[in-house]
């Protein structure tokens, strides 16, 4: 076990959403306690307490009772857990001011447990000649709960394709080209490994070589360290994924519910469709354990496939004759797949509360994770849901007990469905959308040795993280022990814990990034990279993600949990409390500088060949607006009373850097900052996919100078922001 | 001369931006002083103040200086306004706190100086049987001016297109459709007269009937009661357009620069290629004077047209042969154009100005009015220009003499190159959309007789119509006068004036309604409509838009624009200094009520054949969502001090009925009540659209089902908006 290796909350996001309302002018009540109350900041001390009263044993019992039984989207066990969240937060003694649930029709994908799919490998006579595992080996009884869903591929469509096996690395566009030189594709089940490219995409790129069904498994190499012994090696002996262990997950590309783009999905919403669903495997696709991936990939045929190819498997890794090898038992056989998924229109909970603000009632700052799991989901999600209840639980007792009331209000989110693709939280923003006085929000997260956001927001997670000690490390602060494991030089402070940037769409965070535009963070505790090359904790999206191997393996006395929640917590008080909003927009220029400095040795000169000018302007003197304006309002900000201007101009940056328009091919992105890439490069997004097509030839070069135009406007326009009132 | 007839400051919108952004906690200056201030709602001493220093001849002096030359967008008369407003703005005694110009490069089209547009009539061996006027006729040394414009139609490509001449009435749809029944119209030249279809429409409408150019004219039916005669009849005799008048105009569609869509037309912004731009007409086409038409209709061959179509000329209408009858001298004829417009892309300036707000120096009350005309515009825009000068002139004395301060910021607007498609202001709200904390605004325009605006915005325009002496009527106010000419009885009030409603794109008001959608209202003062059938004052657009035109026949003591400026003025101080918004949401609930009432009984039983869901939900229950939240907020209005709350959620309402992808083929609109409509129903736009098309089946039934789903969605918005925080 690695020592460091302690527990993800890989969705906890606190989304702090600051409404654009504001409260009393207090006009009849002018009194002095009013004033009092108006201009009140942070108060220390309550923080101190917060700190003290979070308990780690709390917060093991809530994830023992969360994980009792699986609670995948919309199941039985999903609705326990929305009874459970209503219960906690309407609890009258600990409980939120309100709670409530909201549901949302949304389109799912599930396999017929009367007709388990199937991999098999089949002799020229049909005979079978080894069938794949279809369900995971029982070590505990979690896994023999008749509610574990077999593994699957969420929304792989049904299907029964069969024919030569052959190896596709991880199924990226140069991996099948790179094979279908070598092989001809056409009627081939394609075997892949999980990374490097998104899980729909290998099947929709193996599609149009003729590939007619693809497996996917996830290679020892990428997730145990190249260990793949149960009997002494593996989970239960360790946090090692066991043999038969499958990763599940939504093949899917976009996020929301797919049926109701851009709509909240209510039960007379229009539909799209299904047909004109895009972005999701047109051929069938199914996840298998290693132990099966091994039998399949070690009988391989053909020349064998470059190192880069190769994983954990003491094999060689062949491309495929395409097939089995002439000295194998399965020579000449072909491997069928038979998958029996169906879609179905659901309804999912979201669960929602609210502790309300005060001074400002009408700004907002929310705290979210997601509720449902693809088992018992230990780690994902429930250990961030666990820190969550705890943390409500401290907050809600100082509210009831009249001790405490937050400036801000703060909305806190249960959201469902999201391992199908974001979906709880995508309508709950498509609502918001439309709600748009509540639609702006900076969402941090549960802060430690791993922490992506805003750099806006880098400073709160350094205070926080300062006054919170280290899990087992006595007086060692987050902080201190966070900068050991991940750091970089900054122009401004030197040397600082490396915050990373929430590009693309990786959890819930994302409808709030990129589509209303709201600073956001999202924060976990991690393992120690340098000691594994796991890609994500082993045992994620599989049936051993249960409270036995979250005790045993992940953070046996919760005191990365009891962290995590001290954290949160801590930023979340300061989000809700502070006087002036704690973001510094002097670290968002540092980025943007970063981009800018990446971008120009990248593309100035190609694009001075075209003809568009780049280097110095329009887009060096946006960047260059944006340093001088946030200089300026960090100077504003330490010599004025205008409090509510400047909070509102801190609120409001990000929704500068919105532009409907600006990513015409990618749905609901319009963050021109973050929004996803696959050009690979450290820079301005938009700019970066443009300039890549363009050289390829598949894009052209004025959509390159469009974007740049789209992306000066809209930097400028947010130094603008930041700009003194005309 | 018509007594009621005066002026109609056209394009004078008075919008009012509120920023989002709100002023001072004033934590460290919470003294009762500031607290005081804070407080201040409207001084009525002060509006009184105003309203008595307002001169009418002041006004008429500006309009004298404003129109002494003519004043095309870009050309020097032009920059001599600019000049003439940067000093009036910026006059230590009398001007604003800050004035500056701001610069697009923009698209523009002029025809050639040096080759001017023709129309002749040749006969079949070319010999020159008749050409029109090129020029109108000088009555005045104004119209002899050498930078009076050519009559032309903006954007019209060049060509020399020669045909038979057809009458092809308005040039909509339905006329060539009906004309080509009986005329093949192939290689046809069509006359139509003004009215019925938007300007480029009337070509747009011709090419795909293979007709290769097109004239327009003013038939004197619409225009001047029947009235031709220069003699006696027509300026300089009367208001009455004489017989060689040209109503110039942009033949486009879309508002805003042409090459830059939805970015700022900056000097590096991408600009698509000239050839993608739509909306402009396809084929050649110029206006000329009714004296012309004349010459051309009454020799017009085959059979008379329908009644409908026949204007005020003493002949009979016929269809054209095609061309011309034999008993004519010009039998067998062709008419010929003869076009050299070119197109370019030039500067074009807004002038902008300041009064600093007090309390809330961060939001934005907005008064614009364009500045540039077609010839010397006394009237369009100049009536509206020489009333904002009044305006600033007595609002900044009192600034600059420390007896006021407004409690938010006024942004004055003169707006250029709107007659070339909103430009100016088109391109400012471009700019400011990327500056989204100012991007709020209402706007609201010179009060009095004729006025249009968001339902909200009515109250306030009672109240200060209320207030000022309708001119040349003793003690009858502008609101007793006005409510005698246009009434309408609501539910809520009993008799009122009728308000119009800002659909569409009539003026600059445009951008900020679709774009970013602000409150905004236009006003003016116009004629007695049961007076005359004209459907526009006579000289719009023409060289007789003068000010011998205006003091002698629209406003001879210069007393309407007194009335205008006054109510204008009173409107402004109560947006700008109203401790709540004068914002009265019951009313928008009101205007919502009749859409839907109009809406069910038209498209309900069909929608429910296609199992589409209306009446009951979603669309009558969000409106009953806003009725009922907008009874609560006009309570809570009453009775709470959470000024700043409610003026925010005032502020917003708009902003709620926004959807950028609820016009996916209607260039820049976004506002889903006040979109334009071409189904012609009053009623929600998009709705009666997509289901005129899905009647026709250009459609599908689906769109509006889409569409339904996107309007209740906002409309439940905006709901929430009005309703109180959770």
């Amino acid at each position: 076990m690695i020592k460091q290796a302690l527990i993800g909350i890989l969705c906890g996001a606190v989304a702090l959403t600051v409404g654009i309302l504001i409260g009393h002018y207090g006009i009849t009540k002018s009194n002095g306690s009013w004033a009092k109350d108006v201009a009140k900041d942070v108060d220390e001390s309550l923080v101190e307490k917060f700190l003290s009263e979070v308990d780690s044993s709390h917060i093991r019992e809530n994830l023992r009772e969360l994980t009792k039984v699986p609670h995948m989207a919309t199941t039985a066990g999903d609705e326990q857990t929305v009874q459970l969240m209503l219960k906690r937060w309407q609890d009258p003694d600990a409980g939120l001011d309100q709670a409530w649930r909201e549901e949302y029709l949304v389109y799912l994908s599930f396999p017929d447990p009367k007709k388990p799919n199937k991999v098999t490998v089949g002799d020229p006579a049909d005979a079978v000649l080894y069938t794949a595992r279809e369900k995971e080996k029982v070590y505990t009884p979690d896994q023999d709960d008749a509610e574990v869903v077999q593994p699957y591929a969420a929304y792989s469509p049904a299907g029964q394709p069969k024919g030569k096996l052959v190896y596709a690395n991880q199924g990226k566009p140069s991996d099948y080209k790179l094979l279908s030189e070598t092989v001809d594709l056409r009627g081939t089940i394609a075997i892949t490994r999980y990374g490097g490219a998104g899980r729909a995409d290998k099947a929709i790129n193996a599609a149009p070589y003729g590939v007619s069904g693809v497996l996917v498994y996830t290679d020892p190499l990428d997730i145990n360290d190249g260990l793949m012994s149960d009997a002494s090696e593996t989970y239960p002996h360790s946090w090692y994924m066991p043999p038969s262990g499958v990763e599940r997950g939504s093949f899917n590309t976009h996020y929301g519910d797919m049926l109701t783009p851009y709509l909240a999905a209510k039960e007379e919403t229009y539909r799209i469709p299904a047909e004109s669903i895009t972005g999701i495997p047109p051929i069938p696709i199914q996840p298998i354990g290693f132990e099966d991936a091994y039998k399949l990939i070690c009988e391989l045929g053909g020349r064998a496939a470059p190192d880069a190819w190769r994983g954990g498997f003491n094999c060689t890794y062949n491309f495929g004759g395409p097939g089995f090898k002439s000295t194998s038992a399965f020579n000449e056989s072909d491997v069928k797949l038979a998958i029996f998924n169906t879609e179905v229109v659901k309804n999912s909970s979201n669960v929602m509360g609210v502790i309300r603000g005060s001074v400002e009632p009408d700004r907002y700052v929310i705290y979210g994770n997601h509720r449902d799991s693809w088992v018992h989901g230990a780690i994902d999600p429930s250990s961030g849901t666990s820190v969550m209840l705890e943390l409500t639980r401290v907050l809600g007792r100082m509210v009831k007990q009249g001790t405490w009331r937050p400036r801000r209000s703060i909305i806190f989110g249960s959201w469902g469905a999201e391992e199908f693709g974001l979906i709880g939280s995508a309508e709950y923003t498509e609502v918001i959308c439309d709600q748009r006085r509540n639609a702006r929000s900076f969402s941090a997260a549960n802060a430690t040795l791993r922490a992506s956001g805003m750099p806006s927001l880098q400073n709160v997670i350094f205070k926080a993280t300062k006054q919170v000690d280290a899990p087992g490390l006595g007086a060692t602060s987050v902080y201190d022990n966070w900068i050991r494991y991940a750091n970089r030089t900054s122009s401004a402070h030197g040397p600082i814990p490396r915050v990373g940037y929430l590009t693309g769409a990786g959890s819930d965070y994302a409808a709030f990034v990129h589509y209303l535009g709201i600073a956001s963070m999202d924060i976990s505790y991690t393992y120690d990279r340098s000691k594994t090359n796991a890609r994500i904790y082993p045992a994620y999206h599989t049936a051993y993600d249960t409270f036995d191997y979250a005790s045993k393996f992940i953070d046996p006395g919760f005191i990365s949990h009891q962290a995590i929640a001290r954290t949160a917590g801590n930023v979340l008080i300061r989000l809700a409390d502070s006087l002036v909003l704690p973001l510094n927009c002097s670290d968002y220029a540092e980025s943007l500088e970063d981009y800018l400095n990446t971008a120009v040795p990248l593309y100035q000169s190609k694009l001075q060949a075209q003809g568009i000018s780049m280097g110095k302007q329009p887009l060096k003197r946006a960047v260059a607006s944006f340093r001088s304006a946030a200089t300026h309002l960090d100077q504003v900000i330490r010599s004025s009373d205008l409090v509510r201007r400047i909070n509102d101009q801190l609120m409001l940056l990000d929704r500068a850097f919105l532009d409907p328009l600006a990513f015409p091919d990618k749905y609901a992105y319009r963050h021109v900052i973050w929004a996803s890439s696959s050009a690979g490069k450290p820079t301005f997004p938009g700019l970066a996919d443009a300039f890549a097509n363009a050289e390829l030839t598949v894009g052209s070069w004025a959509r390159v100078h469009y974007h740049l135009s789209v992306l000066s406007q809209a930097i400028e326009g947010a130094a603008h922001t930041l700009a003194d009132v005309i």
